[in-house]
């Protein structure tokens, strides 16, 4: 089970990002600028940012995550995203005797391997533990673990790469843990910044079509529109 | 006169980075960390990332300062620290009209040629002003402009970021202008996390020693120290 | 007159980033991918890639230009794009006593300011002189200069990078010194890459329309086309 | 058995990168440093630049590796070095039938656990291959491998970046397998750039000291060392 909790964020965080995009194009000062913007004027700049994909300014707010029941394999997907920041559990200092790890929805449908699996993944972390007792230090013992185990982490990310990861790790050819991580993430951004969040959505919802080879079916892919659109000259 | 105030920053910067930092190599959960370190363990705790060189948890805090009263030259070698957001006043779009500019103090210190520069530099922006009259668009008429015109921007930088920058840009060796904007950023850093604040400091009192060729005085060079130290084997 | 030349690059780079890329989805070693792959092999699979938006094993290319004569207004912009590496000549080491600057065009078609702009760029430049003959140092006097003052510098980008920069300062909306800038490290890179260069291209080619306010002419605007695409469900 | 190939570099690495640095303090051309500059030359210049941590010229130099016959435990550490572009064997669309796994020497050295391991091992893989039959997705069944099953990547790494990360994982306080890693990557460094190679060492060799809580013998601690040096003033 994901746990998803916001523990920290820039405060008004889409306030903080059109103060900044403000001081680009106007000759006010950027602390004026923090306590005049009115909410709508704030929701209206935002709006022009997002759209004409002016997005450096969505970097000046950040939000801190604590992040817990994800399996290792996501994790290891998770940290490919470099503008972020992480700290996770370390498997080399912490030992898991206290041992949880993620099932799988397609196996927990199959009534018969189910079983089979969370055979296994006990039996591996009683060698694990059995590993520990004879002296192998938890870095080495640990090679044994299924991938499937679980892990934490704190992940500090802008507005700017949320709006980016989240238009990969909401579309439905991700997996689908990493899908529900960050359907969780958005709620808690949802909770202190509904308009940011808004944006926190699957790429082809800003493309107008699927770019993957195969569509979901929420938009037509590329092939299936024709052209985009014409050029003019 | 060079103006930083600092806008918004992640709150509880110090317990933010403790709190992480623990993640890693605890199984308490982020969550109730932040609760539950006290001041002093926070102390502590920063206090041995830093001399072990464990500076990653230091990412989770983020600082938003708007600055104001810079020259171009100092702007340009500020925005080369790319681990940081900045957005900056834009002379393609915001016409300096009310002008305003830097005067090394080198300058004012020699009277004739002192004058000689305020003339130069205003012909320079009357030069500008008539070109825009004449209908040269603001971003080609602004090529007239000395670097000594003033810029505003704003600027995030996370405390990890913070530390390396200041490490390189308080040493003495760096331009008399970019040493008074961090001294500025340290000072408003100070007000809110003054653990912190306390390791934004050149890079020579970290070493021991000065690296550069020559020492400002404050440190020996290493060449005047000897071998730091001996192999043990 | 902007120089640009490409100094050094990974040897073979399409070769590369389509090997790189197979090594994801294959069994296959990447460095046998990297003697067996044909030329069209190579071509389709950059083709895919692009169309698909999987651009990160373009990262593995890199390229390095020489670059020479554009101003330092350029200059600044250019080092914005920070998934770079540059090294540009100091002002405060190298003394300009052989002084270049860059004149705009829009300058130089209004005879008798083009005149007066040429007049007061070298009389800034005189009392730059001036002044350290009068002991100023280098990095004080160059306060004086004008944001026109040439500049040369080494850039690294990797090919990822050149996509992402080209689809943004290839666009007429961009300043025109920048755009000649990207024209001519387009130029270089297609010596070498041409299925690469084909892909440096302003972002209109890629969207199929322009996402700024107003059009150049070539795409229409959004609005202009009216929705995207319609939703499938 | 880690393997390590380096199939593309930039050529002439060093001298590239000496040739960078001297734009910045000379008004020399680029291209022309790259011809002129002979290797008594740019051996020095290196040296300079490390003994002043005037590191970012080295960024001008890049190394492609192919890298296989790691553990997940190896490649998710090795991934978190993000001044780096990886393409890694996907466990969604490549089926792991002909499988590989590490095995560390703390376990081999046990005779009776060694056993057990293999078994373990083996009877999880015995059971992904079993799910793979019964139509459970691949991306699925691999939570039950373990963590020690071997992966393979493509890496390139800029030469700043390779000296940061051998600093750290050359270290012997790193887990056995990423040292092992590194000692590769830098016997492929060596063979193209000797003097580069060189400055691929453990941080201690640069501070003088250990500054982990406990030294692993080759250089005392800053406890032991006392005060690193006396400030002058």
């Amino acid at each position: 089970m994901i746990y998803v909790a916001l523990i920290s964020y820039t405060p008004d965080p889409e306030r903080t990002i059109a103060a900044a995009a403000r001081v680009s194009t106007s000759s006010a000062r950027a602390s004026q600028l923090m306590e005049k913007l009115a909410p709508q004027a704030v929701d209206r700049l935002l709006g022009l940012l997002i759209s004409s994909g002016h997005l450096s300014p969505f970097e000046h707010a950040s939000f801190t995550f604590a992040i817990e029941g994800i399996s290792r394999v996501t994790s290891h997907q998770l940290v490919r995203h470099r503008m972020a920041s992480y700290t996770q559990q370390s498997q080399r200092y912490v030992s898991l005797k206290d041992f949880h790890y993620i099932t799988p929805a397609t196996i927990s449908a199959k009534g018969e391997l189910e079983a089979e699996y969370h055979q296994m993944v006990r039996a591996a972390h009683a060698l694990y533990l059995k590993m520990l007792d004879a002296g192998i230090p938890m870095e080495d013992a640990r090679y044994v673990l299924p991938q499937a185990a679980e892990t934490r982490l704190v992940m500090t990310m802008n507005a700017r790469e949320l709006i980016h990861v989240c238009s990969l790790r909401l579309c439905l050819r991700a997996q689908w843990e990493i899908v529900e991580l960050f359907e969780k993430v958005k709620a808690e951004v949802e909770k202190v910044a509904p308009r940011l969040a808004a944006e926190l959505k699957p790429k082809c919802y800003r493309l107008g079509y699927c770019d993957e080879a195969e569509s979901c079916g929420i938009f037509p892919t590329l092939a299936e529109v024709g052209e985009k659109t014409q050029r003019k000259r």
